[in-house]
């Protein structure tokens, strides 16, 4: 996928300044520019990049004046910013594939209703009494429940399974593989082996949702699980029975969540950590990445390590562990020095 | 899904004591009971919650005599804790579609034989060559391997794979995603590079297993890798080639077994905990979430930390940890005096 | 499946000594060997073994001098280590499926080749403009996205998911549930919300290269997330967008690499690693199981622990950890013989 300078300046309403045949494939920074590449001004402290950049076309504001010569096509916009922001927008419209319809071989439960905005795939399987909203694209192969419901614009990616009575807000992605609404862990041990916990609840997933591939948020014993609008999970990610995201928390791959955990709103949550169950944390936590959590969290710390503590005091911590060995040579002499004193 | 304080009554034999109108639509405990809910009392300890619960039903048992005026309607039965137990069941049942039949869409492969009792739904691929028990349920795309056996009554819900020539036993609940029978990861340098070593052997899952979403067990090179009867794993879980899981072990989410690896019967593994390969894990074991473990563990321990130790050294070496910039300062302190003490 | 000494020896080229009528269903380890098992001897250092061995049949060179009676029926070969690889890949073959054409109940778009050598199961969905090489396997409920490729004799098990635009080159094996090209975890923060940043870029994963069920590796922003030639990753990985994975590097179940990392080539990762985003590692790097990677690496090292430092100085550390409550006793009774001697 190529444009020229000319075809960019019409779809943004912008003008062109050099070679209106300028050809870019890609979008880059204006530091990292390359041949091929478009790049935008924004930010003034970035000004004198533009003179040496190498991407083939730079978006400039229409007041932008240059005070030396510039090898790159310029292409004057109200807001350089905003308008690379739409082009990958619409770059990415062009790259992905605007599936529409119903297609023959997929298996639609009488009754439900398929507003005809939606797209749902071959090998798609809608159950009894699902309620699925305007311009909802359902790739081939997705598996809704029973009752289950999934909101306007919503965006179940292959292979996304949706349980029994759960429920997707608007505007959400869920990626390859997602599983939402599986039992929850609960098993209460009787006489020697275990017996089954019914998981009775179900999940609930606000608006504005994204969830990575193979990412998976079981329902609840009783109740919902909750992930709130705006939060973001990365893939293979664990959200456990009866947990609650807050709105806008954002949460790296491979993070596991026990049963009952209560996390904030506008937490952001690195690789691969762990949080014990029936927990709760504050709003606007930053753990580090692979940071285990035993227990609650205040709102706004920084933690870090296993067992978390303080991301300051952690960093000492691993920097005193380094001198651990010298610390014992240290404390041999001390004990040595004392010994003579003490013959003396 | 609402009943009734009559309606519950006329199900468990109990006789009502209050409104028979009361209406229910969940389950809570005592001490957290609210309106809509329904609770029951077991244990003596507990009894004085009866007079200030907000659950709209108590069951309690025949011969239970209050002693204050009691808010909630009542339910007399022989044994409430048995009788709640049964109403989560009936209600799980009232809840999860109960599927029969095979659906048109679905892939069996000739001489299959599927009971009437069994359910196989569209888009399900059973290969040529699998035993298929009585009242199993296969959801949508599922996929079952050539010469693979299902036991009776297992649910494998949407999108379970199991390889061909794996077993799976009778009860067991293997959930969305779940991957049986992939490749172990067996590969033999050769000249700089790897030759894929053969995964030649198969899984073979014992009787009431329970497996969480896309948990994967691997094949065994030769033999089998063996999950024993009543093992309970959670989601995101890794099971190498090779590795043996005793009865009624229980393994919280994103669990890690590495090959060859054995673990015992009744074993407790918290989440994110990761076994190096060929160790043997004694009976009884527990281990603290995200622990990891690089050698055998006699039975009955209790481990943490990584490498992980004894729970009690694990909680004073953290505790140490904690104290170290401090004794820092302490041994500097410590060298001064000493210096000065050596000048006198 | 059982084979008779007479009939390994007339698949490999060999001569009896013994009974021809010896049976084997499984390979063992010549110190390993039990009754219907065959071994092979290679190694000089293991020759004592095959006057005890319990395997049924043993794969000797044609030169082989017994210096005692020997128990197992022989087989003369001119190379027995390559003999039995070469029936361990027989073995193989014979039990894996050989999967050939397109099973009717498929979706392949129009336009799209299929080879004759090919096989496509039931519910594999093939989009429009995707390229399928020869001889490639894509069993059911695959999804091969728009414009995707793959390489000839590559191999597709049940449920792999290939995102449109991605590549997979030649002789790959992806196992079941395996996600290639979702988004990557890519949000700029904007009025206390998120705003997605499209994900334009693809994944282009080399040859020879075998990915782990439920494994994902996600699309880069811009450009490619690069799986170089000869690759390995074992189950549930997580290759976050634009990170690069040098020729046959390996890496252990459920390791993390956060975006834009670039891994050299033949390095050896264990399981529950985690990379943190942006960073370098050179070739030929080991990384012991559940370590934290928050920095660059040179070519070469040996790393461990969390944060990572030298093996060495992580061993150490372990060993001065566990006696660190000894030696705060140390410390105190220093500090008890310092004030006695001040008090002189």
């Amino acid at each position: 996928m190529q444009f020229t300078a000319e075809q960019i300046a019409s779809m943004v309403g912008g003008t062109v300044e050099g070679d209106p045949q300028a050809v870019v494939s890609t979008v880059a920074k204006i530091e990292e520019g390359h041949k091929g590449s478009i790049s935008f001004l924004s930010n003034p402290k970035y000004t004198h990049y533009i003179y040496t950049t190498d991407s083939s076309i730079v978006l400039v504001s229409r007041d932008f004046k240059p005070e030396q010569t510039i090898k790159a096509t310029l292409i004057r916009v109200d807001d350089p910013y905003a308008t690379v922001a739409m082009l990958m927008q619409m770059a990415a419209k062009m790259l992905t594939p605007d599936m529409k319809g119903i297609e023959p071989q997929s298996a639609i439960a009488e009754g439900v209703e398929i507003d005809d905005s939606c797209y749902v795939g071959s090998f798609a399987y809608i159950s009894k009494g699902a309620k699925i909203g305007r311009n909802v694209k359902i790739y081939p192969r997705c598996f809704i429940g029973m009752n289950a419901e999934i909101g306007d614009n919503t965006i179940l990616y292959p292979g996304v399974t949706i349980y029994h009575h759960c429920k997707v807000g608007t505007d959400c992605v869920l990626h390859a593989g997602v599983v939402i609404g599986a039992d929850g862990f609960g098993f209460a041990p009787v006489n020697g082996h275990y017996d089954k916990i019914p998981q009775l609840g179900n999940v609930v997933i606000g608006n504005n949702v994204e969830i990575g591939a193979n990412t998976c948020v079981d329902r609840a014993t009783m109740g919902s699980t909750v992930i709130e609008d705006g939060v973001k999970l990365d893939n293979l990610i664990q959200i456990a029975h009866n947990c609650h995201v807050g709105t806008n928390t954002v949460m790296a791959s491979q993070v596991g969540v026990a049963g009952s955990t209560k996390i904030g709103c506008h937490c952001m949550v690195g690789g691969q950590v762990g949080f014990a169950g029936h927990i709760t944390i504050g709003n606007g936590v930053q753990i580090g990445a692979q940071s285990g959590i035993p227990r609650d969290i205040p709102d706004g710390k920084v933690m870090m390590g296993y067992p978390a503590v303080d991301a300051g005091q952690f960093a000492r911590q691993a920097a005193t562990l380094a001198r651990l060995p010298e610390m014992m040579k240290t404390i041999s002499a001390l004990q040595k020095k004392i010994a003579e004193l003490e013959n003396k």
